[in-house]
């Protein structure tokens, strides 16, 4: 049913431009927006920030915000676990980040009578530049270039070229197909691996199901993991599929840290087996300070920050105003979170 | 006119299969090939090595070998400044280099009555993707990333992404046009920068001369050379054109040291006003010992060894083939060294 009028809360900083884009984007959008009672961000499309402590009577006026809140931009930084009681009049959250699974069961809003939007796709190209940046630099033997100028030695050698390898992507969702699609041109072939593969698997040369994906690991100069954590892709990468893995391999993780086992990880880069990790994300974060992955050899470990780009918020509201124009005409939101799914 | 046969002497190691393909390639082609006379390569596709002691009676092998070549493939190892008295009937040398200006000169072949043609485009794919590498490295701030790993600190933070800047690129030939191809998709655009600018740009942006291109480089987030080294280029990229490109900017060497001025472009690097420098080649090689850029911030720092890919013995042969048939024919060979250009 199409809405007369939207209430709009909008929970997390933006920039004052961006503010303005959603308030102008419809007439029928009411925003509300207060950075005074929101955390401040830490770098620009900071979404966590540094937490405020509010006066009573910011309080209160946090509290009546929420009350009225009919769309939210990001949930309640305060008592998101109270998300359904704070704020009665709540149809729908857009959230800031691709992957809100955890978050949503940690808010206890699974199954909750809430439409929840995740920011898929808003992340793919700086996560898939990242990904690129870490293959190139195991691949191109950065690790040696960097050690022979500190030793001062000038030491001519081959190093492989990626030209002519294969990847593995697990999850070809909007981050493993812009991997796929930046690894074609460098002539790099892939194989998706998915729960349901696509007839057309372009731009994969081949797909594959997470049953059938161990063949493939043989073949997997590079393994890219991409997909969200589920009860059926948490450990899903053991010592047994990295020890299938080829000599050398590099192995990226843009998911969740619990779908590798970090300790069988670390062990194939100490004995030089691997030839590299690119992590975007860990089991814990932050890493525990007895992880093996602070000293493991040949590890690019990023803090789940190769999202973050100062371009981050201006696509993530694009996608909301997209979502608000749906809203308001009662059509079907994009990218809805799936309960049953999990992403 | 063409030819009825021809004496093709190897004078560079190669796989035996590659010698065997390149004998087979026409029956008027014959082979000599003594990898025993030669230079050990240190790698695949290694074409400097280390070099052999002859005894008198292997001397003497070499030298009625070189009397004989009417064809070479690569420059003969001990002499090559005594070319054209050794080799009375040599027509034609394939390098096994794509930039041949400097040794032409040093072997003293300058206008010499002979065709010299390059391997220019063999080095095109590893060259780009080292450039990919060094640029991405420092765009998306790895640096940074493995600093904190080594002092186990766990920093979030904002880093730009690739996406949406801009490159100039000196020199669009096959290895800037493959720099500007990959650049082109990770959404980066491109200046090239010629001496006669084609009229189709494609994969540039936008085409310029080199009289015009100063004004350019504040536009400049990433600066690719991949220029020859001529009279025109010797200096070009002075501490004026340095200080003209923006903050933060990626300069990329893959032409030849001498283009650069590697003590102002130290300095850039090391007051931060640089972000970074990729260079596969230095003014002297090996870099002198007190060369500020063994210490300078943000270097990749690569022997002239970026283009060494194990591929690269295959790639040239296929090109010598190619020319062979063009030389058995009379017809004009793929990559002629221009004197007068001096590339």
């Amino acid at each position: 049913m199409p809405n007369n009028r939207v209430d709009v809360l909008v929970a997390s900083y933006l920039e004052p431009a961006l503010v303005e884009k959603i308030a102008r984007c419809d007439s029928r959008v009411r925003v509300t927006y207060a950075p005074e009672l929101l955390p401040r961000p830490r770098w620009r499309s900071d979404h966590v920030g540094v937490p405020r402590e509010l006066t009573v009577a910011e309080h209160d006026r946090w509290t009546s915000m929420l009350q009225t809140a009919e769309v939210m931009f990001d949930f309640d930084w305060r008592h998101p676990d109270r998300t359904l009681e704070q704020s009665p009049k709540l149809e729908w959250v857009q959230a800031t980040s691709a992957g809100v699974g955890e978050t949503i069961e940690r808010f206890g809003l699974s199954y909750a009578p809430l439409t929840v939007t995740t920011a898929s796709g808003v992340h793919a190209d700086p996560l898939a530049e990242f990904a690129l940046a870490g293959i190139l630099h195991f691949t191109r033997g950065l690790p040696h270039l960097i050690n022979d100028r500190q030793n001062r030695t000038w030491r001519k050698q081959s190093a492989p070229e990626l030209a002519g390898s294969h990847a593995v992507i697990l999850g070809p969702g909007k981050i493993g197909t812009r991997t796929a699609e930046l690894l074609r041109h460098f002539s790099v072939t892939s194989t998706g691996v998915a729960r349901n593969p696509r007839t057309d698997s372009a731009p994969f040369d081949i797909m594959t199901t997470i049953d059938q994906f161990p063949e493939h690991l043989p073949h997997a100069d590079i393994l890219v993991v991409s997909c969200a954590l589920t009860g059926s892709t948490r450990g899903l990468i053991g010592r047994r599929q990295l020890d299938a893995l080829p000599h050398g391999a590099v192995v990226v993780n843009l998911g969740r840290g619990p779908i590798i086992d970090e300790d069988a990880l670390a062990d194939g880069l100490s004995s030089g087996r691997l030839g590299g990790a690119v992590l975007d994300v860990t089991s814990t974060e932050p890493l525990d300070d007895d992880s093996p992955l602070w000293t493991a050899q040949n590890v690019i470990l990023s803090p789940h920050s190769a999202a973050n780009v100062p371009s981050e918020n201006a696509k993530i509201v694009d996608l909301f105003i997209a979502n608000l124009e749906r809203h308001l005409s009662g059509d079907r939101l994009i990218n809805e979170f799936d309960f049953d799914a999990g992403y």
